[in-house]
């Protein structure tokens, strides 16, 4: 069907002036997409066309700064920050990149001249599905504040397909339903066909005459690469987050069983390889789940590993015959929590399998690449393999940890007499259950990196004095803190612009954007009523909009003049959601107690609790329902409506 | 690793001028494509990149075209002839689309400045895998014929993954192993993401109170559009070619048996839709082959149609309500041989159960709309599926296939009674095998269709004299003939430059490549010796250029002043390649016996045989295998090695 705008869209004259930043010159490059980058019929132009035109016509700002800054850091070969997350929590990009482009304005006046408001468009756009909670979020607030401090940085990450699922509240409680957020395309990712490494999965580990190992057989994956571009704010800087896909090649379809009328082992690669990049943390409670989970874990460090390799050798073409040294000065790698250990054993078979390089050698570049990011300090969270499954999918990395463990232990008995009754607590491998003997990989983190650091104050205290203390007195300089932090420009300045405008306005600078401590500027200010007012006026609005949200989304009207209690997160016993919907009850009842008098002397409240639960996660599908059905008494009973919402 | 040229590329300022024709503006164009429609790493401008770029910038004009030709048809509303084939052999299109253009002299001065021949940039292109013989070049060169023409016409098809396969001769003879031209992606296809239909499979009929029948359960999958420009020669007309991918959806991804580990049913329903558009003429001697063999004809008869029929209702809104006896004078359904034959059973399907229309109604509809093209008069070539398959996949299509059979039986009797004693022949369903009941497919062609043609006068002739004979007395003028015939442009004028300038110079017009009747101009220069020189020096060059390729690709070193005897096509029994080569082995025992003086006398000549045997045709494998071992002893032989190579 053609679109309500087609006609609008046939008056602009097509013109890809590339980076163009004139209204004018805008509409004719996203006339020029419409018409030259189609993935619609020839007459479409509706929201959804319009969105991909437009997310396409800034990509070409991106892609001229992204370039220059590929081209800028490949001849001056800094040292490059690496960093690895099973996953991140990117959000939408279009409001994103033309606000860290400074370009909101122009292209607002340019979707004009097609008949839409930006903001339109920018609902047609799908949530990158590359992650699910805080974790993910974080990673994705690093890769905007490295680009946005101008550093030599790229994030890797997995290209998940379904990496968030659809909730789904029913009767029973939350369901969950897939949702492909690549099921048309992704404007904001770029394939890059000539980079592609082989990764293995099994196999054997087979000793050569000269007594080198080679890890061979088993089967192997290619892993492609995706780029998606990071901008920073301000800068002409854009650094990259490059996802791994997982594919078979033709060479791995086997022709002549599907001939044969065997089309699902004909394609047995094809079908494993689209495993891998289906769901981010699949469910792992069967042995199955398990080894995918595995496999994930390794597909995302061999493939970066191998990535930063060619870099570092295509970077000076000496590098191609050595120069292993120099490796450490010139990539850095940042383990994102224990996820991408792997990429430990995974760093010290290319160096030495691959490349030739001795144990000492390798190790000593090994340890001095990596660094290790702890998130919890809750034993039952830190991750353990099984060392059966590990040498199962991994035989050559299950021999290079045993190797780490060994002269780890050796090292502490010569070197810190002291800790040898530790040994036990700080070693790599646990063997206390003969039936289950595993792999510490938090453990294997610490004892191979150069650095070792929490995402709070509190917690690397906790980190040093508890958790990894015994490793202190080993290692004193090794434990250190980066607090966690969000970006002010995605979560403040563009998706607050009322509340943005009077902070800059009391400021009288919009530096606070860039540098966050600026805003104790506003202390002198705090008994200032026209601020007060001000500052009443910009939340009022936001309330509004989002009590609109809510309606429009729910089909339940909220009062914008009530306290707005907000609780949306990842549904987790530890996170108390429980606590937060039994006090609201407990505030239900106390309200049904009182006399109309006394009500009307309540603060009106509406609770808003937001969430999903992992799949198999019973109890937070209990609270799930719960808080819904809490909700459906709460908001039903006129006697405590106007002061309690749910 | 940077291409070779990438400097050259960046000193090209890039601008996109859609459609340019200078060749400074040209290069700006590729120069855009490459940075700004990127598929590869930045710094990447080798052979390879350069290609793809190139193909973007020349798609620019085909894209130019093929919207104001689509919006032309669209305001215009034309009766539009369909042309349903399951395989087309497009080949490389790059050198095609410029010589359409016109514009093969630009392009080549404009790669220039980034350092490359056109010529090596056209190598770089990866043939269309959706055909792989006669039928599908004949698909191909009606397409261009029908866009050179101006009439508004589009083909439809699948779109392969493997649909040809790489041969590999070994010691044992051909082995094939797949080949994905889908790989890296194909520059000349453009999904349509607005435009997908349902596909079921299975299921059963549900009577509906009133009586009406619906076709309900099953499995469901989506038909994807992928549209190819299709450009006419000297005319600004570029018409489709529609290829139909099959897919599910994320609705069909069963997360929770994913997150139990259940991966292969988790999804089921994708890997089936991935079979579907794997191969062409997949293996059928299993019973799963012949089933997804039908799938594969429903699949592109379904697709096709609904689209027709969304396209009939779009271009007028009145349609949307009715005013379906406009239908046949707005669509033409071609059917190219019988493989798209249920295009007959779900047009009426289509009509009667979700349009609403009475048998009667739709039959004549139906009838009116289709043609059928017969490729082949031998009987045991005229596919034939088994009743029992046919009411499984597709139960609803095998009530209204019998009713069709049972009313033309009816009306032979009623009208035609002194064909009674042929209907055994001449119905559509052959139950004379109570265990084997089948459908003849060309027997419902010829019954539905209005008209039917064969593809050679001798053809067409012993068609309506033998094979339909029964027929024509009752349908006297139903049968017709079109004869085959290839385009001159991509087998002439752009395949061989030398001697189409000659014939140009000759008939001082280069009309010819739309009217090769002209060529008989020539024949009053029959005698004269100066053409005859130009003749032979221009054969020459082509023969030189093919032993250079000879040489390049096989190592054998061949004289280009010998007669070349070649044969190449898909290897087949009736193709008589076996003949072929036995006159080989006559010639090399012949020359054995030969005195050296009487070699003096003989012709040097070179045979080349070259074509692909189907996988599972073990007679034409022997044949390939023979072919290679008669070379291996013909070619190693230095007695007869100047008389004679194969």
């Amino acid at each position: 069907m053609p679109g309500s705008n087609s006609a609008a869209a046939e008056k602009v004259k097509p013109a890809a002036s590339p980076a163009a930043d004139k209204p004018a010159e805008i509409a004719g490059n996203i006339s020029y997409h419409a018409q030259y980058s189609p993935h619609f019929s020839p007459l479409a132009f509706g929201p959804e066309e319009a969105f991909y035109a437009t997310a396409e016509s800034v990509r070409d700002h991106l892609i001229e700064r992204w370039n220059d800054t590929y081209v800028h850091f490949h001849k001056t070969d800094p040292k490059q920050t690496y960093y690895l997350s099973m996953e991140y929590l990117q959000g939408r990009a279009l409001t994103n990149a033309v606000g860290n482009l400074g370009i909101t304005g122009a292209y607002a006046e340019a979707v004009k001249k097609f008949g839409y408001e930006l903001e339109a468009l920018v609902g047609q756009e799908k949530d990158a599905a590359l992650g699910n909670g805080g974790l993910g979020r974080l990673a994705s607030c690093f890769l905007d504040s490295m680009a946005t401090l101008n550093l030599p940085a790229w994030g890797y990450g997995l290209r998940y397909r379904y990496g968030l699922f659809k909730q789904v509240i029913t009767k029973e409680g939350q369901e969950e339903m897939a949702e492909d957020w690549l099921d048309k395309f992704s404007p904001w990712e770029i394939p890059r066909h000539d980079v592609v490494f082989p990764v293995r999965f099994f196999g054997h580990v087979e000793i050569l005459p000269d007594g080198s190992r080679k890890w061979v057989g088993g089967e192997v994956l290619k892993a492609l690469a995706y780029d998606v571009p990071i901008p920073g704010y301000k800068t002409k800087n854009a650094i990259s987050l490059r996802l791994w896909e997982a594919k078979a090649t033709a060479e791995d379809f086997n022709l002549f069983q599907f001939n044969d009328g065997q089309y699902e082992s004909s394609a047995q690669l094809h079908a494993r390889a689209e495993q891998i990049c289906a769901v981010l943390y699949p469910g792992d409670a069967t042995e199955e789940g398990k080894l995918l989970r595995l496999k994930q874990q390794f597909f995302l460090c061999s493939a970066s590993l191998q990535d930063m390799i060619a870099r570092f050798k295509e970077r000076k073409a000496d590098r191609v015959s050595g120069k292993w040294s120099e490796f450490p000065s010139k990539v850095a790698v940042q383990l994102n929590d224990t996820h991408p250990t792997l990429a430990i054993p995974e760093l010290m078979r290319l160096l030495m399998d691959e490349e030739g390089l001795g144990w000492d050698e390798a190790w000593d570049i090994t340890y001095r690449t990596v660094s290790y990011t702890n998130h919890t300090v809750l034993p039952e969270a830190l991750e353990k393999w099984s060392q059966i499954v590990m040498r199962k999918l991994l035989p050559r990395h299950m021999e290079i940890i045993e190797e780490i463990d060994k002269r780890f232990r050796e090292m502490v008995i010569s070197k810190h007499k002291e800790m040898e009754g530790k040994i036990d607590s700080m070693k790599v491998l646990d063997g206390s259950n003969p039936q289950k003997p595993v792999v510490r990989m938090a453990n294997l983190c610490v004892v191979s990196s150069h650095s070792v650091n929490g995402v709070a104050e509190l917690h690397s205290n906790i980190l040093k004095q508890e958790l990894f203390a015994d490793y202190v007195s080993i290692w004193p300089n090794k434990f250190q803190n980066k607090t966690n932090g969000i970006t002010p420009r995605r979560w403040l300045k563009f998706c607050n612009p009322e509340l943005s405008e009077i902070i800059t306005k009391w400021l009288k600078t919009d530096q606070w954007t860039s540098d966050l401590d600026l805003l104790t500027g506003l202390r002198k200010f705090a008994d200032d009523e026209k601020l007060h007012a001000e500052w009443a006026a910009a939340k009022l609005a936001c309330k509004k909009r989002l009590a609109k949200h809510v309606l429009d989304a729910t089909g339940v009207t909220i009062d914008p003049n009530s306290l707005f209690d907000i609780q949306i997160k990842r549904i987790h016993e530890y996170k108390r959601q429980l606590l937060n919907i039994l006090g609201a009850v407990y505030r239900y009842k106390k309200l049904k107690e009182m006399s109309a008098e006394e009500k009307q002397k309540v603060t009106p409240r509406t609770v808003m609790i937001g969430g999903k639960a992992f799949a198999t996660y019973t109890n937070a599908k209990r609270i799930v329902k719960l808080v819904n059905d809490v909700g459906a008494v709460v908001n039903n009973d006129p006697e405590v409506n106007k002061c309690l919402k749910v």
